[in-house]
């Protein structure tokens, strides 16, 4: 059966090695197996976040209240915006694909760094969009500006903290860069990692009202994901002017989180403090993984995020690296599918890191 | 900022009024409120599967197996066929979902009932494929047929049974008529109730594993939203040959479903006796309402389902009698955003049946 063409050139994204996966293919006890692999926020969602789904569980038959009423009253207090600048998306991810499917087709463009989020890729061919890249791996505006000048694409993805290299642009070149694009581009802020980059540096922080009142063409994505501890549960949300907020609203099914998920975004809203906490010890944690890649002599990417990007060059292969710790229980990403020899570790608790470094001592030990 | 003129034409879906509605707009106290509105099981998942939800919360952080390696495994079993016929998605929405955007593009044509479930008009349109209806309200394949040879439209919605009408085609009427399809058309057999007419009624059970194979240009969907009572969790599932399959899977998103929903929806597959209870205190129930709108004088539509949709001709207003409904804390679906007057009432559970029929004999009674 012939399906649409622009299927054809879609790979499939490859996720994260789940724990499940090493258990079954290795005979790895789960409790003996560690993923640093999904920038999963390691010290989980808040005790009172994880007591309220848990009592949320007996409405598990019935459909969330589709309007989502209150997790958007809860986002616009938090940003400072309305509940009609609020969508809700199954991960901030769903809101990527509504916006590149709503405002995209086969005669589109759409610009991104050369080394970025792999959905804006995989969104994009679904629709049959053209896709540019900038040549540098990280964010590079000067490049973005020179494509934009020649090509116009109807989508600019910024990934602010970038996964899955890490780096982070000022919000000051943001700025000044935003103003010369166009308002027919819609401008997507991709700002899964923000709390992060805002809690290290104060320049990097990107307020969403602030950025929608500038740039009107402009949406900022956030998401439950990361630093709110809820991976699992696939919230995520966009801040942008109505007229956006309705269009892609025309692209979102109904239902698109569970009860479940609803419930644990509103409670995880009021959880601020422990949140806070949880990135503060991603940053004392992320201080041992910079000088362990400094002891080993590899060159690593300063992180605005919750994970380092260790940059293998022609030290070891990747590929190799990443199975050895696979087959020890220890889960990293490997970034070859992006192009480059590397791998990405999400910063753990002190003692997942304690093994990590353990194991990746001995391998590199080696060479 | 303009988007893809395909929107224009698209109305946002109108999902059952939840009962945190009712509760704010009209001062009812929650426990107050019954919805026999969105067709979920009143009777919930099963205590186990609350359990097994429940203990999953603490991952919460963690993404699901992407590869939902044991829930694909799970259905295979179940349904006789392997794990590469089975796709997973937030609600069997999520696979219509897929299914259209993999198929359709702006020169397509789709081809449903008069009035059956709305989102095959939306995701058309998202695609801005041409739709084509039958002309009667309810699955008439004759006229299916008809419009079938003139247009040759690339995909072939079947709601059995149908919601929000309730009816549902014979088997054997539908292999007739699928033999003489093209292996083109991609026919999406709709089964989210199919649990529910299986047990009413043998003739109207549709097998996947045997549908598939004698019609390869078929996808079955089923749902664990419906009879596994588990439809704030949002699961749902397609049964195709591989080839299918893997197109659709293109257009899957990466975890598309939350890590308490992969568990549980493997839970619910083991609890299949609790689910065949509720099935059958449903059609106990569902006699009542025989009995009640017989006794009323209204019309109904015979249902293989778990809502039943009362005609109510220029007996009274649907909006009107819903709304005053509301008023009183009772939620039902007012089916005139389909073009007819008429009510779609959920079965409930007894006590909240009574009360139902209470409110709608005190409001009937005026007219």
């Amino acid at each position: 059966m012939q399906f649409n063409p622009t299927l054809d050139s879609i790979k499939t994204y490859e996720a994260g090695k789940p724990i499940e996966l090493v258990v079954r293919e290795y005979g790895i006890k789960p409790q003996n197996v560690i993923k640093l692999a999904s920038n999963e926020n390691p010290f989980g969602a808040s005790p009172k976040v994880i007591e309220a789904i848990a009592k949320e569980a007996v409405n598990a038959h019935r459909y969330p209240d589709d309007s989502m009423f209150e997790l958007k009253e809860g986002l616009a207090g938090r940003f400072g915006v309305k509940s009609e600048n609020v969508i809700i998306g199954s991960g901030s991810d769903q809101i990527l694909e509504m916006a590149v499917h709503a405002k995209c087709n086969a005669s589109s463009k759409v610009l991104m760094s050369k080394t970025t989020f792999a959905m804006y890729d995989v969104y994009s061919r679904q629709v049959g969009a053209r896709i540019l890249r900038t040549p540098s791996d990280q964010h590079h505006l000067g490049e973005f500006w020179e494509i934009y000048q020649k090509e116009r694409p109807e989508i600019l993805f910024l990934c602010l903290p970038n996964n899955p290299l890490g780096e982070c642009l000022d919000r000051e070149e943001v700025y000044d860069f935003l103003q010369k694009i166009d308002d027919e581009t819609l401008v997507i802020v991709d700002g899964a990692y923000q709390e992060y980059a805002a809690f290290k540096d104060s320049q990097k922080r990107i307020d969403p009202k602030d950025l929608i009142e500038r740039f009107p063409s402009s949406i900022f994505l956030g998401t439950f994901s990361k630093a709110f501890g809820l991976g699992g549960m696939r919230v995520g949300y966009g801040i942008a002017q109505p007229s956006i907020i309705q269009a892609l609203m025309k692209m979102r099914a109904p239902f698109n989180i569970t009860t479940l998920s609803l419930k644990a975004a509103i409670e995880a809203l009021k959880e601020s403090a422990y949140v806070e906490e949880t990135i503060k010890e991603n940053f004392k944690e992320m201080r041992r993984y910079e000088e362990f890649a400094l002891a080993q002599g590899i060159d690593f990417i300063p992180s605005y995020t919750n994970f380092i990007t260790l940059l293998l060059k022609n030290r070891v292969d990747s590929s190799e690296f990443s199975q050895w710790l696979l087959e020890r229980g220890l889960i990293v990403r490997n970034l070859k599918s992006y192009g480059i020899n590397a791998i990405r570790i999400t910063i753990g608790r002190s003692l997942e890191n304690d093994r990590c470094f353990e194991l990746m001592q001995e391998y590199l030990h080696q060479f």
